[in-house]
């Protein structure tokens, strides 16, 4: 895969998300035991199925990942809460998730339809009873995300420490997403802003909250390390979101498989105005910024006006300006976590200052 | 006000209130350091404006009422932990106001306008962003609610226990509002779907959660007394869901202030199969049944037809019937509660006892 990647971390890390998915596959078989369920009702056990299905189809699992690797900054020793603290942050990540797709409107997720999708299918003309489904669907899942917290069996000090990152998380992940509505307002977003949005909107639930509850639960106090994992979080989130930009603008480059999934120029269509948007209003003057503005959030952009938007792009040099800023914040990220060495373990050390680059490194 | 309410009743109930309202606004004003919210952002800080708005016009606060008078079967001392529980059962009521208004595409709450409404208003033309803010805004309240428990300054183990009550019961709340939505696919729900519907979607999270977690502050352990807490809270629940069905239907009936704010005939209008227009359409027969039928679910609906569909009630006898189905539930509870007796505080019991037959006898 990459030079980087040792085939001991590739095992590692496949590891994490089988054992993660045979546990989360037995979260959903037990749901019933965690709360009274309506009887009789279909609405509800369809509820939990679609939210199983939609979790299951779960991907790449990189929180799980992160949240185990944490975890060996401190010790390769069993840790008690770790396997809870991971079902939190996946079910979070679902009701995140289906909330977004009604708010985007996005028929598609994890290749399969949105949780509204498939509820806008089983109702067909009943638009009003599909998107209260969806949004009760995303309800549901805030709170399990919380309860299986409540389940981890540690010290009652540790539990209370893990609920407090999750809420404190998940208020700040919903102001980011707050934050993001409001980015596509400003018809030229400072960057300093579309950092901000990054920060809240997804690095602190991704990649923040999962190192933390992993060093919480090897028995480490993240408190005195706040700033360092805040800015190794920041860091891989910006390049990460500002790769996800990119690929939407330009389309998938050479051989990454998984940008391959992804639909190009939904964000201009939907009127995003994501780090590349910005990039290339910012470059743009004239009849090409008006051609930009125009395509923005129009749902029937045609493919030959994108195509010109990416010509405008090319020429403002924003496609090499872009990877070289998505390769400046992964290095960044790199470098933050190259400096743990003297706190923790080497071989997590390693996993961490690696990542930030396996990506950047197939961009390339 | 009611023969069975003494002053002193009155007034410990009006101090409750006051005492809540000022510490919620406290609460509000001390939100900044809870969490952190993306600088600079205007979208966010109006959030947090909305919600604290809507959280305060909250009227009556029965659920607070009843969690501090359920500390009071205990003891009449200070009771730490009470006052989180109840900013938790508040900000999860508006959790749950702020997505049904979504749900219900609802203009108006609590004498002023929904959360959902207020967006709308504020992004005229742009009705994907208001919908996605007031998402964001219920999402946002649920986490809070959760996050204001953790504070609470008790011992662990009752922290805890107070979160399990809070998230259990909100994710059968969640499930009680799919199962109100099914209802609705029914054309003709029985009655005791009904009773389990208004079970989960009110009479849990409104009366038996804060009945138990008042126990518990109080130190006392619920679990031996679940049955008949939520024999009280069920039979409660489902005389108050009647009594707002009734009046929906047939209006406010003499001196019930409360009942007055009321719109009538929205559960028509909007098809919801009540207890009311369940009696109706039970009752109805021939070409009384298809115009019942077809005014469900029709927005546009005449006021003459609204008449016309009191007309067929009371023919029927659906006003008397349901009027003697409200008593006979309050008297069920009341019954309940003076059962209660060699438990508890007999001062504490006897406003159980006399709670169900506030609104019963302002009815008749």
């Amino acid at each position: 895969m990459h030079a980087n990647v040792t085939a001991a971390t590739l095992e590692r890390v496949a590891g994490h998300r089988i054992r993660f998915d045979a546990r989360f596959e037995r979260y959903f078989d037990s749901l019933g035991e965690r709360f009274d369920v309506p009887v009789p009702s279909r609405y509800v056990p369809r509820c939990l199925e679609l939210l199983r299905e939609f979790s299951m189809r779960g991907g790449k699992r990189l929180r799980v990942v992160l949240l185990y690797e944490a975890a060996r900054l401190v010790t390769t020793d069993e840790t008690p809460g770790l396997a809870e603290a991971a079902l939190s942050i996946e079910l979070l990540q679902t009701h995140g998730l289906v909330h977004d797709d009604i708010i985007d409107d996005a028929p598609l997720r994890r290749g399969g339809p949105s949780t509204y999708y498939a509820y806008r299918g089983e109702f067909p003309g009943q638009d009003a009873t599909a998107l209260g489904l969806a949004i009760l669907a995303g309800d549901l899942a805030a709170f399990l995300s919380t309860q299986v917290l409540l389940e981890a069996e540690v010290p009652a000090e540790l539990r209370q420490a893990l609920l407090g990152v999750h809420t404190r998380t998940a208020a700040e992940t919903v102001a980011g997403q707050i934050a993001d509505l409001e980015r596509d307002s400003h018809t030229l977003p400072d960057e300093e802003f579309l950092h901000t949005v990054t920060d809240f909107k997804s690095a602190r639930y991704s990649i923040l909250a999962p190192l933390t509850m992993g060093l919480l639960a090897a028995g480490q106090d993240p408190a005195p390390h706040r700033e360092r994992l805040h800015r190794y979080s920041r860091s891989v989130g910006i390049s990460e979101q500002m790769r996800d930009d990119f690929l939407d603008l330009f389309g998938p480059s050479g051989a990454d498989p998984a940008a391959e999934m992804k639909s190009t120029g939904a964000d201009i269509r939907s009127g995003r105005r994501t780090y590349a948007v910005r990039a290339v209003l910012a470059a743009a003057t004239g009849a090409d910024a008006a051609l930009v503005e125009a395509a923005l959030g129009d749902p029937g952009c045609p493919d030959e006006t994108l195509g010109r938007i990416r010509e405008i792009a090319r020429a403002a040099d924003v496609d090499r300006l872009l990877k070289a800023e998505i390769r400046r914040h992964a290095e960044a990220a790199a470098a933050e976590a190259a400096s743990w060495e003297p706190y923790w373990r080497a071989e997590a050390v390693e996993f961490f200052r690696g990542l930030p680059m396996w990506n950047v490194d197939r961009m390339s």
